[in-house]
Order: structure tokens, then sequence, then C-alpha cells
């Protein structure tokens, strides 16, 4: 494709270096910012590269943070026991969301991955085990996505901390609320029915 | 959604505004831009920037351009004879791709949308008619999308012209090159009849 100027020409590979932007998408985008006023495109382009410059970490749980403690660890009425461990961010954002969880989190920054190069001494896992070996912690949740990554991450942590003596957890995988079960694959189904929910025990009362 | 930091809420607040782009593709791309060196994030904010700054209109046919003229209309090897007129530069880079088309192109900026108050005054047709009257076109191919905008739009300029004796086209409605018959729309495939192409014509030899 031959671009009519340098400029779109730029910012179209730049664009299309967005994780599911293609090169027709990343054109669309930069004909849409041409049609907005200077103002508009200096505060996009802007805010791209103050947020990479400015961010910041909290130095507990390794969310990201305005300060060096993030709002979840600043907050005193969080369970300071219940230690749920997350892939990144926006996994935190999504737990928020359901205000379900009132405990604390941890953030790997990334699942194990060799495929991808990504190895244990990649993520934030030393600094998790040392969290749970100063003790405080009772139980931790490992919360990742059901897949390959997910359940290897997983196990490298159940090692981790088997000598620990804490209570390791996972969130369950089962059928989504508001599927139906014959739409729902195999795998899923044989793990809802192996993870299944106690409802009443007879003579238990 | 309560994001953990200032900045990550303005870039997602940016990102969004974006065509295509939602709230959770926002924060995706925001995350993997965080995930990149601070280079990459100003590359990428900077070509945003620089884009909307720096471009510059071909004043002879309003498409975009580094210079004065642009690369269609300085190249002394094109038709200069016929006109194609287009609705914006992504469609000049679509047709430029196919290889096939000689001539020289009129950008209009848009099509007629009464429903998103374009009127023709704010369109590029008043200095196309001036193109028209200054002689040397002998024929003007109108090549809009095939949508109510494109046909509006066509009908306008092809009574703008009426009075110019300028020849005046359409690039044809049909059926796509690799579609099935049988999944063709209806009114696509009234319009395929309607502008079959003769193939043989008995007597003529």
């Amino acid at each position: 494709m031959e671009y009519p100027s340098k400029a779109i020409e730029e910012a179209v590979n730049e664009l299309a270096s967005l994780p599911g932007v293609g090169r027709k998408t990343a054109l669309r985008l930069a004909l849409h910012i041409l049609k907005q006023s200077e103002n508009d495109a200096e505060r996009l382009g802007g805010s791209i590269i103050n947020l990479r410059k400015n961010i910041k970490y909290c130095e507990k749980c390794h969310n990201i943070s305005d300060d060096p403690l993030c709002k979840v660890c600043k907050n005193p009425r969080r369970n300071q026991h219940l230690l749920c461990v997350v892939e990144d961010a926006k996994d935190v954002i999504a737990l928020e969301s359901t205000h379900q969880f009132q405990g604390i989190y941890h953030v790997l920054g990334g699942l194990i991955n060799p495929l991808a190069g990504v190895g244990p001494s990649m993520l934030n896992i030393d600094s998790l085990v040392s969290r749970i070996n100063e003790g405080g912690i009772s139980e931790v949740i490992l919360a990742f996505s059901a897949n390959i990554e997910g359940d290897t991450t997983a196990f490298y942590i159940q090692k981790k901390l088997a000598k620990s003596g804490v209570k390791i957890s996972s969130i369950a995988r089962g059928i989504p609320v508001g599927t139906d079960l014959e739409f729902t694959d195999e795998v899923t189904l044989a793990r809802s029915l192996m993870n299944r929910t106690l409802l009443a025990v007879p003579g238990a009362e």
C-alpha cells in the first residue's frame, strides 16, 4: 500500500503496532485523527506519552498506582489476610467491579509462558513468596485465566508455597452464568462436574 | 469501572474516543503501551500529534500530501483528461492499489449526509466545478460507496455539472468478484441485472 504522505505512513506504522489493529484499521484511525482538531490530537498523543512516562507501581502489590501504595493496599477496611494473585492490572479492575472481594491483591505482571519466552523470574513471584513468608496471610486465591499459561503459573506458585503452610485456592472453572449447558465445551463441562458444589448433605441437617 | 491511576484513566478516555474502540479495548491498548519501552510510547504518541499538526492537502485535488501538489497531480504520465471523484484519501489508496486507473483525482473530503449535518458547501464540490469549467477534463468518474450518501452526492454533482457538457460516469455496482450469486442481496442483484454488460452483439461481427 502506498501512502499519500510521510506523516500518515508513520502514524499508520505506529498505530498498526497496537494489538488487534491491522494496517487498514490503522489507516481508518489516522484519517479519523485528521478530521479532529489539533487540540484533540495533542490530547490523545500526549495521554499516551504521559501514561508510559508517569506510570508508577504499588510497592506492595505491583498494581498500577498514582502513589507508592495503591488504593487497595492503603484501604484499612480490606481484609489483610486474604490475598488474591492475578496476572495484571485489568484483572484487578475486573475483580473489583464484582464488589465481592474484600481482600488484597498481588499482581504478577504476566503468566509463565515458555513459548513467548516468559519465565518465572520475569514475574513478581519472588516478592509474592516473601509476602507470604512474612506471615499474616491465611489464604491465597489464584485468579488466572483458564488456559495453559494460567494452569502452569498456578502449578508453579503452588509448588513454591508448598512449605509455607498457607491455604491455596483457585477461582472456580465451570459453566458461565447465563450459558446453556448444551453449548458448553466438553473440557469446561468435565471440570464443572469434577468441581461440583454440594447443595445438600442428607442427615447433616 | 474504577481505574487504578489517573494517567491510565486519561489514556483510556482518549483511546476510547477513536472509532471502533470501546472502553475495554482502550484499557487493553493502554496496558499494552505500558509494557512497551518509553521510546515506543513516545514514537506512537508523537506520530499522532505530528500527523495532525503537519498535515497538508494537495492544492489541486485536496488529497493528503507532503508537498503543495500530491504525487498523482505531479506525475506527468497521468491522464489529465480523466478525473475520478472520491470521498476521501483512503479511497484514493484503494483505487491506486488496483493499478488500473491512470487518470487524476478529486477528493471531496466526505459525502453529503443531511442526518450527520454534512451539506454540499462543506465538501470540495465548488473547486470540482471550477476544475471542470477550466476545461481539459473529458470524463468525470464518480467513485463513491454504494449507499444513500454516495448516491445523494453523485446525484448532486451530476446536477451541478449538467451544463458543463462533460461526460459523467459511475463505478459499476454488481456482484463482487468471488461471490456466489445465490448469496448476493436482492438490491445488488437487481442493479447487476439493470447494468448488465454486453458480451456479444449478433451481426456485429
